[in-house]
């Protein structure tokens, strides 16, 4: 596989909320992608979801309270846990999901994962 | 979980070749490491290996030739693969593989992993 440069693949597109895989890993997807507003509340039962903000400051709600990532820090949402993440300015991350784990927790609702 | 700063976290330790866990995900440890010189050639029989470089220049050679990664750039050794990680200048480093993975391939030569 090649080198996945970050930058690189963020600059290569523009839409917000719909993640792009650039590698895979142990049947995961590595993603990145763009935020900017407030998501829906979801949970993914079979999966923890992995958050890692490379630009911005990103809250996510949690049912019992928020809690804030800026750049270079990484939170871990437990599997069944509800959450939201908020994006008061644009929001740059690296996601890493199973792979076909829908986005909003529902397969109805969800972004269409292409690999970039 | 609390929020994991990976600088602050890579300011906890100064041995290298050590990865520290500093988060789970889906049965994984999260980690950082400090590396510089040459580690092992070695491989994984039942898992990919995660790298993403934090600062510095890292080489992963291969059998078939070398990958080169510098800060924001990741890569993923598929599993089974020969590799050998080398860093002519300290490189920070975050990496994800199954828990309990040996570091070297090997459980008799493997780093003991803590969390911290």
């Amino acid at each position: 596989m090649p080198v996945v440069n970050l930058d690189e693949k963020l600059k290569m597109f523009s839409e917000r909320w719909s993640p792009k895989i650039v590698a895979r890993f142990n049947g995961h997807d590595v993603m990145v992608v763009k935020v900017l507003g407030e998501f829906v509340w979801h949970s993914h039962p079979d999966t923890d979801d992995f958050f890692l903000v490379l630009k911005g400051n990103l809250t996510i709600q949690l049912r019992d309270g928020d809690v804030r990532l800026g750049p270079g820090e990484l939170y871990v949402v437990p599997r069944g846990v509800e959450h939201r993440p908020v994006a008061e300015e644009e929001v740059l991350m690296l996601l890493i999901e199973p792979e076909g784990t829908p986005n909003t927790g529902d397969a109805a609702t969800a972004a269409r994962k292409e690999m970039i």
